[in-house]
This record gives structure tokens, C-alpha cells and sequence, in this order.
């Protein structure tokens, strides 16, 4: 992939939503437009969304200052329109609605080679290892480039790399007629519980103690909902002696330790959440003598998930509708992550349609 | 199951090895022979092995003296011959040779009614929650038992227990071709060494602290041996960034914990060695990202596990020979756990024939 | 099981649908009502719904007058209360309202050990090989014997065991997401067509040559009917090349090849119709260089498929409302089978209530 | 891909076997050494096996008259070096000793796009669609190179393709404790035959009317040898009521047709023979019934299904050497291919080496 010098190449300039210097914050800044290269496709972007990883590069935590190497332009979530291809390029071409798997395998190693290029080791993430989509345009490699279904408008389009998130976790293990828990109602897992909803499964309980995500839950399609992980308050709400699968979707230390009591002997958990420290189990008690299975969940599925995230957004239009709370134009970007960090906004969407181009 | 009245019922009393008191210790002492329950059948012992449990039984350490109520006969891995059957028994009868399982389900929650009755929360084990085999007669419901084969032979019929406990960890994930690290080279671990040796993998990694234990690991047929699990050396013996499998056979936080990096993203981990403290994680780099899948494992499926050490064992007679380090009479049995307590033993075999039965 | 003495060995007798001897018809006729042996459960009879197989043993056909033995009462899919039970049944007991599995394992043969009693070699079947249900009492293995929950209404209880086909066949793979083609709109397959309608799937497209099948599977959820299995209309329907999964409900030999060049490469193939004749496919253009799977089903997984059932049923509780066509008191069942001899008749169920008991 | 154009583009011509007019037999040619395209890998041929395929070429029968448009380079097993690669190729370069996958797959199609390449709709196929590698040099996409590890010697290297069909075959379902039937002992069946008898199975049934053949299968490692499929010996020779797993390498109708009566129910087959005329079923009593899962097998999984080779061709150095019956300088190919016709042949390897390049 060519676009790391997608900032100094090219000759037309375009403002970004910029990382410009190791520092707190974001800002409005000149980039070039870069020539994609011979496998590359460059796409027009239409809109995009803020994820939490967005908010981390802006505060610059611990985990962004060690990543992130400026000047960068943020951002994984978008739809765009193909604006020009490399020579190489053979499936998509100038005019197609497109989205992109931000994940860029090493495409040598035995995860790329066998089916999961998601977990390859050497993987360059999008807006935090090569530049970005908060810009007018973004250049990705053909292979990660993602054909959008007409039947699937654009704000939620632009929402499949999230959305994708939680159809990977929901579908690590089978769901149909199982009691289904999960923990931690932030934006995937509410998506999650969308997915659930209407996904065959015999009930969802949703567990999160802010009373404003519980109603959000609710919505979604959740039969019941927690403030905790109470195991014993699980056990009555199913009929199999606990969860038959749990959603991790919080890394909260307390949550998650708690939530592995809250799931049957047999039962499958899926870990999505990040943790920030380690996280003490009692392993024989909680997982062994139980015989849990667990899921590590990164990224979606290449592309397996996009495929299942196309069937259930076509199918349900409105889908994850009621997550977005907030709609900007892409020069108001602060706003947005002022309301994620206020815990006012769920997913915010950042219109570019009318970025000079 | 009748055999709880084991002690107390019959007329004709026999020698076995009993808690009789909440204390340490085992010793000889009378329990009379019952009659079998209608679904029962009564095994006359031949030989039994004498398991890490029994030596917690004997020391009447915690796990014990919170889950013991003696009068207790001790034991669970057996080879015998039926003596008798109750009236509803159909599969087997008098002089068939035959081992059998020791987990002894409900019958009637979801594990049972699905196939996981070695995971049924309301389970009965021999020897622990009722009377067990150390004694010239078991008794053992017919769907617990397992008729044996004549190609193996007692010595090694009595452990289908344990063998089944290192199959069932090793069958948890595909073995075809991989490489996988087995860390913890007790009887179990040595078991699945050898089931791996000729189960069609690319390689087997071993790792232990002591010397002997990593000699009888080559015995088995380890290709490469290590004193601790160093991720760096275990990325050098592989070539996809680590063990594609990891079997966690220690239950040392130490190992545990280490044992994780070993391991390439997307692989698998069965975790059987039972730990007695919280061990934590950092989940988010050893699991999460990574995209591992854990099983905890407990006790044999019934009867896959079963059916597979009885093609294991049958089609490689001596596959677990060199594990078997004492042979002793029933009432020598104070010197096997000795040798257990000492570290010079691997499976210590009691024989039984010269019980007065 | 101690009910193949139904007809002869108690005092009490009651009325039953019978064949008394080897000729075309059922009629009804004294029984006396048995004992239940130490592991049986006798179930009072509420409801019953009438199957194809009762249809043939009606019909006498072929395949009837070689497998049934008169004097036999028919029926295989009831629900009712439990009258009582032998003296080792500990997990259902008088009062209790039940369904239960019509097929009995011989409970030691691989298939039965390995959670797939379902395929027993050696399987007796209620009504078929043992006195079935189409009578006021009727007795079962406690094994056997299903509790169902209070949701549940009684239609749709007597249900269980077609539906459980259903579910079956359509579990037999993962849906979610998925393009499923149904090929066969009995009730099986239309049963079939609800389950998918809310599992989660993709799109569903329904083929069969009758008009009014065609509406019912509308009125189930297909999102698409055809008439018959046209591969181009199916590709054109499907966006991946064809169906991912194809379920075949219909027996009939030339939908049933044709159904084939329906399905994608790498699509999987769930066989539930029975078939009558040899029927040739091009096996290498048609499965094997296609990469298909191809999975056989018979009956219902014990008693996974029970409780997908269970599930479905008690979130959807009209879900096979539709189906059920006919509802007659027990002794006008001649009524119910001539109905769907004409073509008419969907599912007929019958009531027992006034029975003579 | 550009050596669509082999013998018309460049500079520099070589002698390779070919098709030159739509007509029986190959004949050596000169044709030109093409510029790699910007994807591509030039490879100079060491050693090339002769396939089936080969031979239909050769013989030009209806398949071949077909499929291939001449003129055409035949082959597609083949070991060499590295000679040149393309400006975007970075993960092999001059002097690294490669095989490679001959099925190219289009790159975009819902199998290519979820891990299933080998099954695209719209593949390519070395030495049959493009030129071949019956050639000094072959150029072939970087996507499809395999770099062969050390420890396997050139002979067994040029057989990955082979091998992986047999490997393919064998772990399309677990194998690990398993009774198996092999049908067909052609090369790919022996070669599944050496597979399996070195991991991990319980036992291994060769059928082929062949007592040559037969004889290889034991050399292979097959612990019973039959005539043909007989149903009741195979029941004898298991003791599960027939095979678990059922392989058919043979594609002869009559054998295809009774392996389906040797295997147990809940059994698993895998069909990688190729059929010629439409071969019929009792789907009932032969499939559906007894609750069979079949797979059609196609090629080889890219690439997982090479590593699977490269683990058990490095542990077992000799796994499939005496299947190498012939061993030829490439301008005696006509030799090989008559050896074959005569049915004397097994595994017919050519030597490049002196081939004026």
C-alpha cells in the first residue's frame, strides 16, 4: 500500500481530521490526495464513523502515544464512492458505493494464508498504522475493498467495521435457541444485541449499569435486562442453570470475572471487550470444571462477516438506526467526540459530502 | 444408585482402602457388598490405579475435607470382571471383563439431555461422592460401564480413567498436522505426549521443570523438550509464531500464565490442569487480539472419549507401558502414594486378585 | 419397555386407533392399558397430531405391510399428563404435562453412546415397532419423556415431534445470514420455512408445484416462491452463485436433482424427504466439484432438537399455527386422513380428552 | 495473470511439452518465456509429476476436447526456483525453492472472499485453462506460490498438488480414532492411505479389485485389504456396524454405490473420485436414514490443506516415495505416459534439470 505518503505526495491538497503532533486533540489540516498504487483502490468519502479508538487517538492515552506516529490522519469507519484504481484492479472500479475492511494483512503468514488475515500478526490498521479515513479520500488495497448492497443507506453503511465488531462476536459460536448474555451495553454490544433480536435465539439479557444504556438495550431487543452480572439473577431468568453463551463487550475487571459465573457448565463465552490490566480467574472453578469454551473476538472475518453484516442489514433495515445519536458535518468532528466522552452520544456519523474535493 | 449404602447393607463383608475418619489417612478396613439396584452392575476388581485424587483423599487436604464424608471407599480407575446385575440390566452380564466411568450424571439437566454428562452439574464421582473402586467390588450404574477389549490388557484397562482425561484434552481442538505444546509433564501430560506421538501431528513441544519428567517426555515421544515455557524458544522450534496448540496440563500460575504467549494468534488452548489460586491474564494481548479459543476440560466425554482410547490403546498396546512405574498388592498400597508424595512415581497399578472376596 | 404387551396384559381397557390385521385401514378398538415397567413413564393422552407415516400404515402400503406387526395402535406425536410411573423414574411424576420422543435406542450400540441415539441401528418406534400413542394412555422410556413448558399450548405440544424434523433438518448447518431454498412444501417444509423466517437467515425461497403450498409458505415467511427448482431463477434470486443451503423436503426424484444445480459452490444440502426409488446424480459436476456437503437426517437430535424446539415455540407461539388445518375429536379420525389423502388437510390433530379413560 | 500469452510474447523460446493442434497426443515444442506481470512468480522447473489429467490430454477424450484450447503447455505438479517476480511481488524471491496451487481463483467471488478459493466458480487451472509447467519455466500469481520447506526432497516436493487431494480428502472430517474405508487405490487413494496410517487413526480398509494395487496399499499401510466394497466384511472388519469414515477415490459406479452400504449411520464420506456417468442412490435407506454427512471434494483448501502436506511430508521424509515408480528425463515423457496407460505406472516424475533453458 502506497498511502503512507499519503500526506506529502500528491499535488492537490484536501483537508483531514489530523493527529499533526504527539499531543492531546485533533485538527482540521491540509493533506494531499495520494495516486493509489497498482493493487490499490482510492475511494471519495461520503461519510464515516467515530469509534472509540478515534477518541483514544484524540486524548492521546498510553496505548495511542505508543501507536500512533504523526502526523496521521484518524479514522477506520466509512462508505465512500471509487474515485480511481490502480492498474492491478480488477473487481471494483470508478462509481461503485464501496466500504473497507481496515484490517491490512501481511497476506504471508499462516493466518493470511489460511482464512484469517483479521489475527495476522503484522496487520497495518487503518487511521492508526497508515492513514485514515477522516479525509475526503482514503486509499485501500483492492482486497479490503467492500461492494455496498443498494438495500443499505449510507449512515448505516458507513458503520459496517463496528457493526462487523459484534457480528464477529455473535457469531463465534451457534446462537439459534440459546439464552444469551451480554455484557456491557456500549455501542457493539447494543449492535449485538440487535443481531440477537432477530437472530433465532430463545432470549437476551442485557447487562450494563447505566439505566440510559439498559433502555437502549431494551430498544435493541433485549428480554431483560441487569444492572450486574448477578449469576444468581442470570440463573432465574434462564432455565439451563446459567447463559448458554455470554457476550464479553466491557472489560470491566469486576463484570468480567463476574460474568463467567453467570454462564451454564457447557456454555460458550465471547471476549470482545478490551481490558486494561489483568484479570484474575479461578480457573478451575470458573472454566475448567465447567468446561467453558472461549472466543478470543478481533475484527471481523474476512469476509464472512461482511457477508453476514450485508444479510442482516439488507434484511433489517433500520437495524442499528436507534445507535445513531449524533449526525455532523465533518468540520464539527469536536462535538462528537465531546459527546462520546460526555456518555451522551452512542455513534456519531460525520458527513463529508460536502468536503472541498 | 444404590452403592451409597456400600458399608453398611450386605451381610458378607470384604477388605478395602477407607477414609474412615474425617482425618488423614486411608487404611483396610470391612465394607460389606451390595446388592445391586435394578439399573447396577457389581464388578469384582482386578486392578486399580491410584490417582492424583486419592492421594488428596490420603493428605485430607482442603479440596478433600470440604467434599469427603467418610466412611468413604476411595478410588475410581478400574479394570474388573461383572459379578452380577440388577433386573434391568441388558448389556453386560456375568464374566464380562470391564472398566468404567466414574462420573455419574442426573440424567435429566441440558448436559445430560445434550451429550455432556461429564459436565453435569449434579454429578456423583466414584470414589469421592460415592463408594468407590479400592475394594474387591464396584458398583456402577450399566450406562456407566464400558465393556473392555482383549487387545488391552489390565495393566492398562484400569487407567481408560486418566488415559481418557489426556485424550479428551488432546481431541478437544484438530491435532492433524499441528504443533502443539503440552505444558506439564505429569501422567496426564505424558499420556497425551504419546496419544500426540501417533495422532498425526507436525510436532510435539514439551515442557517441565524436572529432568526425569522431560526423560520420560522424550520417551513418549516428545520431539523437543524445554525446562519452562519461554515464548521466544517456542516461536524458534515453530514456524507460524508459536504452537498452533496448547494443552495447559501444570495448573502452575507461573506456566500458566507463560504458557499463553506460546501460543500463534488463532490457536487453541485446552486447559485441564486444575489450579488453586486466581491466576490473571492480560487478556486483551494474550487472548483477545490473538484470537485464541479456550476449552476447559473435565473428566471424558461419554463415550467418544472412551470409544478413542480403546482404538488408541488397542492399535498401540504399549502406549502408556512406560508410565506405569509401581505394581503393588492392594494392601501395599500406602507405599504408591509414598512413591506419589516422593516424586519417583508416575501410575502406580494395585492388584487385586489376591483380595479375599 | 414393557408396551408391547399393551394390548394384552391389564384389566382396564380403553378405545385406541388400531390395526388389528394385516389390511388396509385403522380402526378403533378395545386395548387394555398397561403397567409401566421400573424405568417407564404412562402418559394420559391429550392431544395427538396425525403423521404420514400413520397415513401409510393406514394406506397399507408397501413399506407398511412389511414393517408393521398387527395388532398395533398408531400414533407417534401426542402430548398429555403423566398417569404414573415405575419404580425407578425419578424425574418426571404424576401431573406433569409431556411430549416425548417416539424413537427408542437400544442404548449400547456407537450411535447411542455417542449422543446420536436418533440413528440407533436397532431403534423401535412408537407406533411403528411399539403401541403408540393414538389411544387414551400410552407408554414411554422415562429417557424418552419430554416436560414442556407452560407457554407452550397443547396444538403445538402434540407437535413436537414434526417440528422437531424441521428443526432438525434446517440445524443441520448454520443458517445465519444465510440464502436457503426449501424444496418441498409439506407440512415439514412449511414448518421448516417458519423456523427460518425467524432465525436469522438471509432469504428464503420456497418451491412447490401446488398453488396452495406456495400461499402457506408465503403465509410462513418465504420471501420467495417458485414452482419448481429452476436453477437460473434461483441464481437470480441469490446473489452468491445460488442457495447457500438447500434443504430437500420433498422425495420427489426430479426436484430432487434438480434442487442440486440450485445450491452454490460450497453451499451444504440437508436431506429430509424420503425417497422411494434409486435417484442418479451427476455426482462429480453436481456435488463433488462443487465442493457440497451433504447431510442426512432422520428424526431428532436427543434432545438438542427438543430443546431448539422449546425455544422456538415458546418466543414464537404461533409459529406453526397456520399448519394446522383440522381439528377433530379422536374418534372421527378417519376424517382427518381422508383430508389429507384429498390434498386438503395440512397437519390434523386430534383430541382425546372425551376419551373413555 | 499474463502467461496466458507464454508462447507468443517474448524473446527467448524453450522446449515444453505440448498440445499443439486439437488432436491425440503431446509433443515437445519450442515456446517463449514470458515477463512476469506485476502479481506474478517466474519459476525455473526442477521436476514435474504427470497426473490423470495429463494423460486425458494426452489421450484427448471427451473432457479434454472439450475444456483445453490449444495451443497449451500441459502439467500443473511441479517443484523449482525462483527465477523472477513481478515489481509488486514481496514474499518470495530469485533463488527460493517453490511449488505451487494451480487452481488461480477469480479473487472476488463469495467462495474466493471467504477462504474457499479452491471451489471459485471461475478458476483457472494451471496446465489446463493457462499454460502449464510441463515447461523450464512456469509463472504463476504470488498468491498461489508455496515455498517448500528444506526437509522435503524435490521428488515428493513436485507431488504437493496430488498429495493435497488425498489430503484434502482425508481431513474433511476428524479421522483421529477412526475406522476407515478406502475405496480405489489409484495414487490418491495410496497416498490417503499413507496419510491415514500414520495419523492417529484406528485402523485402515483398502478396497480395489487390483492385487497390485493391493499390495500397495499395504506397503502404504493398510491394516486390511478387500476386493471389492462388500458391506458384510466390512461390518466384520469393524466393530461399530461399518466404516466411520468412508473415502471413494475410485469413481467406478458399481463400487461407488455398495461403499455407501459399508458405512455405519452418523458415518462420514468424503467423494474425491471423478464420476463419469450419473450414478444412483437409495437416498432413503442408504443416506438419509442412517443420518450420513458426504462431502465433495475439490482440490486443495489454499492453504490449509499445504501445510497439512508440508507437516506430514517433513515429519515422514519418505511418506510417499514408493508411490514414485517412474523417474524419467522430461523428453521420455511419452514413456511415463504409455506406463500408465498400461496401469503399470504409479507416480511418474519428470526431471527438468537438463532442459536448455
Amino acid at each position: 500500500m502506497s498511502n503512507t505518503d499519503y500526506s506529502t505526495g500528491g499535488v492537490r491538497t484536501v483537508q483531514a481530521i489530523l493527529k499533526k503532533t504527539p499531543d492531546v486533540g485533533l485538527e482540521l489540516g491540509d493533506v494531499s490526495i495520494i495516486t493509489p498504487g497498482p493493487r490499490d483502490v482510492l475511494v471519495r468519502v461520503l461519510k464515516t464513523g467515530i469509534c472509540g479508538t478515534d477518541r483514544h487517538i484524540y486524548e492521546w492515552d498510553a496505548w495511542a502515544s505508543n501507536r500512533i506516529k504523526p502526523p496521521l490522519v484518524a479514522g477506520h469507519e466509512f462508505v465512500g464512492i471509487v474515485e480511481d484504481t490502480g492498474v492491478g484492479v480488477h473487481t471494483v472500479g470508478p462509481g461503485d458505493r464501496v466500504s473497507g475492511e481496515g484490517h491490512i494483512g501481511c497476506g504471508h503468514c499462516y493466518c493470511c494464508r489460511t482464512g484469517a488475515t483479521h489475527i495476522c500478526d503484522k496487520v497495518d490498521i487503518l487511521g492508526v498504522d497508515v492513514q485514515g479515513c477522516f479525509a475526503p479520500y482514503v486509499c485501500l488495497p483492492e482486497s479490503n475493498i467492500w461492494r455496498v448492497d443498494d438495500r443499505i443507506c449510507d449512515d448505516q453503511a458507513c458503520l459496517f467495521d463496528p457493526f462487523g465488531n459484534a457480528m464477529h462476536t455473535v457469531m463465534a459460536q451457534p446462537i439459534s435457541g440459546k439464552q444469551v448474555l451480554v455484557v456491557g451495553c456500549g455501542t457493539i454490544g447494543l449492535m449485538a444485541i440487535g443481531i440477537l433480536a432477530v437472530g433465532g435465539v430463545d432470549k437476551v439479557i442485557a447487562v450494563d449499569p447505566n439505566p440510559v444504556k439498559r433502555d437502549l438495550a431494551k430498544i435493541m431487543g433485549a428480554d431483560e435486562v441487569l444492572e450486574q452480572c448477578d449469576a444468581a439473577a442470570v440463573k432465574d431468568l434462564t432455565d439451563r442453570g446459567g447463559a448458554d453463551v455470554m457476550l464479553e463487550m466491557s472489560g470491566h475487571p469486576g463484570a468480567f470475572v463476574r460474568a463467567f459465573d453467570c454462564v451454564r457448565n457447557g456454555g460458550e463465552v465471547s471476549l470482545l471487550g478490551i481490558t486494561t490490566q489483568p484479570i484474575p480467574l479461578l480457573w478451575s472453578e470458573q472454566v475448567i470444571f465447567k468446561g467453558l469454551t472461549i472466543h478470543g473476538i478481533n475484527g471481523r472475518r474476512m469476509f464472512q462477516t461482511w457477508y453476514q453484516c450485508e444479510s442482516f442489514l439488507r434484511r433489517h433495515p433500520d437495524l442499528i438506526e436507534p445507535l445513531i445519536t449524533h449526525r455532523l458535518p465533518f468540520d464539527r468532528f469536536e462535538e462528537g467526540i465531546h459527546a462520546m466522552q460526555g456518555g451522551d452520544a452512542c455513534k456519531v456519523v460525520l458527513d463529508w459530502q460536502n468536503a472541498k474535493a
